[in-house]
């Protein structure tokens, strides 16, 4: 790494740092993905990076750092939230969205971490947290504008909204283990649509 | 044990059986609460039911295996589905009593259960869909009567219903890590049933 005066300092191989972590981080996606967290090993991550196993330790002390990292960066990044000028159409692409991602083998290793021991590690849950504040304040503008256009009454609640569409999507798949389609994004997103038009998703 | 004619058969300790089970299972249930999933030895679980280790490896064997069975007995217990002849009020309690199981020490331990590694033991996964199963079933006959009164219209869907009342406390607990209260309860209820009244939880 370079310090701020362009010197090379001893030691630190030059502009290795940001590198290797993005390549350990994504091989640690990638080996979710196919191997799940249970079956999980630095050796194979080191393997798929390309780098030296005792350089993942360096930076990690074990496995669930690792995963812990990769899922926060994953959960940074910033997904677009739908804003068509039509409500009803942008909460069904909200829904479908999520459906899509669970779908996935990306979203099935996110969920399986979540659902394992990792998931209580606590950086994995304030990553989902931050996930789900970041959707609420995408909301804030495409909500305003709806209300603005008379789709939704005055005083409904952004987040109570993203909370609604998304709840029975995360309900099927963490607790009743029942099936996720299209149509139950979509069933997701117009139940939620009926409630905020009736003002039950209002601030308090 | 006795056998159908009612004799004894050697080696087996009469009528001791499903008492030792009974205990076993109930000191699993106390030590998860306590001590939580991670912290959970056969050791304790064995001194808390006043058996031997031995006794419990007999019958289960690992803690992954007795938590199963405890948390599938746990899921076996009726719960009474709110009727009370005002569905906004039995939709309430039905969310009040989801809150108040997982705000007490032993909702807590089988939240932890869920979100552990032992959350993907598939006994655990099928005792939490049985248990959402049976609610469908007993919510049948409390929604057929509220749309005989008028409260929600033709074909509502009983099942979406409970989905959609229990969704969003879940979707605190165990995805955002938001906290849930009585007044989080009435919100899910209060949302589900304007969306059930809108005709947006119907079969489709």
């Amino acid at each position: 790494m370079k310090s701020d005066d362009g010197v090379e300092r001893p030691g630190k191989p030059p502009g290795r740092g940001p590198k290797v972590r993005a390549a350990v981080l994504s091989a640690t996606l990638s080996e979710l993905t196919q191997t799940g967290y249970a079956a999980l090993t630095v050796e194979n991550i080191a393997r798929r990076a390309g780098v030296h196993k005792t350089t993942v330790y360096r930076r990690w002390s074990d496995r669930e750092n690792l995963v812990a990292d990769a899922v926060t960066e994953l959960a940074g990044t910033r997904v677009p939230f739908p804003d068509s000028d039509d409500i009803s159409a942008d909460l069904r692409s909200l829904a479908r969205s999520l459906v899509r991602f669970l779908a996935s083998p990306l979203g099935q290793a996110v969920t399986a971490v979540m659902l394992s021991d990792a998931g209580r590690i606590p950086e994995v849950a304030s990553a989902q947290r931050r996930r789900f504040e970041d959707r609420y304040r995408q909301a804030e503008p495409v909500v305003a504008r709806a209300i603005a256009r008379g789709e939704l009454p005055p005083g409904t609640d952004p987040a109570e909204v993203v909370r609604a569409v998304l709840a029975p999507i995360y309900l099927r798949v963490l607790v009743t283990s029942e099936p996720i389609s299209q149509s139950t994004a979509d069933a997701a997103a117009d139940a939620a649509l009926a409630a905020a038009r009736a003002g039950a998703l209002s601030r308090p």
